[in-house]
């Protein structure tokens, strides 16, 4: 079977360059970043122009040959330090996905362990990104063929942000289950919660549904509950940031919400991501940081100002769903259940 | 103590003509709507320029008026056939909200018991919008009386939609209640939901919290359960748009899921209406017709494309909260408690 790829690359790079879709303007227009400036890709990170856990572990990566790239010497000692500063900013880019710290810190410690000339290292790099992306291509194909037996034919399905091909370097996650189930035939329609501040859902989840023709219907984030009461629901599908050993998972603001209401509604609550969201030296959720971001992003939408900006709001974007509410985790190497710490520990 | 009026009248009558502040400009901008046409309000209630449903209660009764006022005939057989079938047209303006035919059928009522002149019953038809408007200024007053013990010193509390002055003709129902308690010394901050896809919350809770100096702190939808969690929220207040006889609630959507949240969080559910929006004939929420509104409302915000509009989209303005999730309805009369059936049969 040839490995799952999606129909247009998140982030590539060639010719010293990274290339990646700017997923801000999406759906409306389709532009690309394209950059040798380490900074702009941690722009780029932070603004969400690329995001999704997975993604972002790529970016973090290919962020990290652009700072070995620019790194003239040739004295080991000098670029290490002038490595380990800059990647450091580009971990520290957004604080709560767990993928972007794992990367960063594979390429680091390359840089750190490697024994050789700093031409070399900076080829081993290179081949480290690659595999890095390689390897996540192949943990969401192997995590969409778990997860679509999930899925019964003639299902509905809802979903929040967007975890399909653009939060990855692959298929996707959780989103990447759903098609995937579809592409086997499966009659099935996803309920799409427009994942407000940002949208994804409304913006990216759209894109990806409609190239794939997988029948959707949009809804606020709002509708979820009276929607899991009166349109025969039969699952919830969520990705994730960073999974605690434990099993409670940090994933887009309103995640929480679907599965205390999947609960409440009797619902299967599934969470979908590949073994490197899981951090095993986190033990719970409480001890996940959460990102807050900006009040303009409550405030504005699309840059306008909806209300009153000279006000208080609450800006996590981030929520900590507890493991008790979720009905398993689909990963590349099986689906865990409760109690997560054995199931997920076994996979590891 | 005197009557408790809202800052800012949300719509006056005076000279032969309506006057509403167009809510669809809040905050950012103090437009008016001055008309003297009924079809012009009809249009105003639509696109909610005026909305809440004890002010649009007012409205169809203001907008009567204007329809009286624009029949020029001193037959009575003549005057009511057309004075019926364009207040039918008001009637129907929107669906759900019980306030809105329960006003039209009072003016339409008046119209056809009159024993007199046209001349005379266009004074009485006036004379009756202004006690609908009277009426519920009186009832939100007492109301909030009600409401506002249920608030204790030291409270965060939480709300959907607006259901302050700009909802009434008074001081309001749930967030009048809020703010009732804060002006009578109570320490409280109000946790508003921006109530996605039109913004009620983000829009005019802000315009009429901070002219009140009430702290508060605004939120998407999405954030509801994880303050629920972490915040100490000890009470959530909603409004309603109908009330079924056995308590069943019909209000903005994402009212049903605040309760479902609240129940899981162990967090008193209140809602807060004059016994105007109980509709005794409709025995359960299933009777209740929900109004559903445009895709472009979703796809759109304020006018402007946040994602592909050639999609399907749920459109529900108003979903259905079971009697059983409902901790107390408050009322002018009182607080009444589940069976609703019972308590609120005796309040009528």
């Amino acid at each position: 079977m040839k490995t799952l790829v999606p129909l247009t690359p998140t982030i590539e790079y060639s010719n010293k360059k990274v290339r990646l879709i700017d997923q801000t303007y999406l759906p409306i227009e389709e532009k690309y970043i394209i950059t040798d400036d380490y900074k702009e890709v941690c722009a780029a990170i932070y603004r969400l122009s690329i995001r999704g856990a997975p993604a972002i572990g790529v970016a973090g990566a290919y962020a990290s040959v652009l700072v070995s790239d620019s790194i003239n010497t040739n004295d080991k000692k000098s670029f290490l330090d002038q490595f380990l500063a800059k990647t450091n900013e580009i971990a520290n880019t957004r604080p709560t996905a767990i993928n972007l710290r794992w990367a960063v810190k594979k390429m680091q410690q390359k840089a750190e362990n490697f024994d050789g000339k700093v031409v070399e290292l900076k080829l081993e790099l290179l081949e480290l990104a690659h595999e890095i992306k390689k390897d996540d291509i192949n943990r969401c194909h192997n995590l969409c063929l778990n997860g679509s037996d999930l899925i019964s034919d003639n299902s509905n399905v809802m979903t929040i942000c967007n975890t399909g091909g653009l939060a990855t370097s692959g298929i996707g996650t959780a989103l990447g289950v759903i098609q995937y189930a579809h592409s086997k035939g499966k009659d099935l329609k996803v309920f799409v919660c427009e994942t407000r501040p940002l949208l994804q859902g409304a913006r990216l989840n759209i894109w990806e549904l409609k190239r794939t023709n997988t029948p959707f219907s949009l809804m606020t984030d709002s509708m979820a509950a009276q929607a899991m009461k009166n349109l025969n629901i039969n699952g919830i599908f969520v990705g994730a940031d960073r999974i605690a050993a434990n099993g409670d998972t940090a994933n887009k603001i309103g995640t929480y919400s679907l599965a205390v209401l999947a609960k409440h509604h009797k619902i299967p609550f599934y969470v979908a991501a590949p073994l490197s969201t899981v951090d095993y030296d986190t033990l719970s959720g409480i001890n996940i940081p959460v990102e807050k971001r900006s009040v303009k992003e409550i405030t504005r939408i699309k840059n306008i100002p909806i209300t009153d900006e000279n006000i208080e709001a609450l800006t996590p974007a981030f929520d900590i769903t507890p493991a008790e509410l979720i009905t398993g985790i689909i990963t590349e190497k099986g689906v865990a259940k409760f109690p997560y710490k054995n199931s997920l520990g076994k996979l590891k």
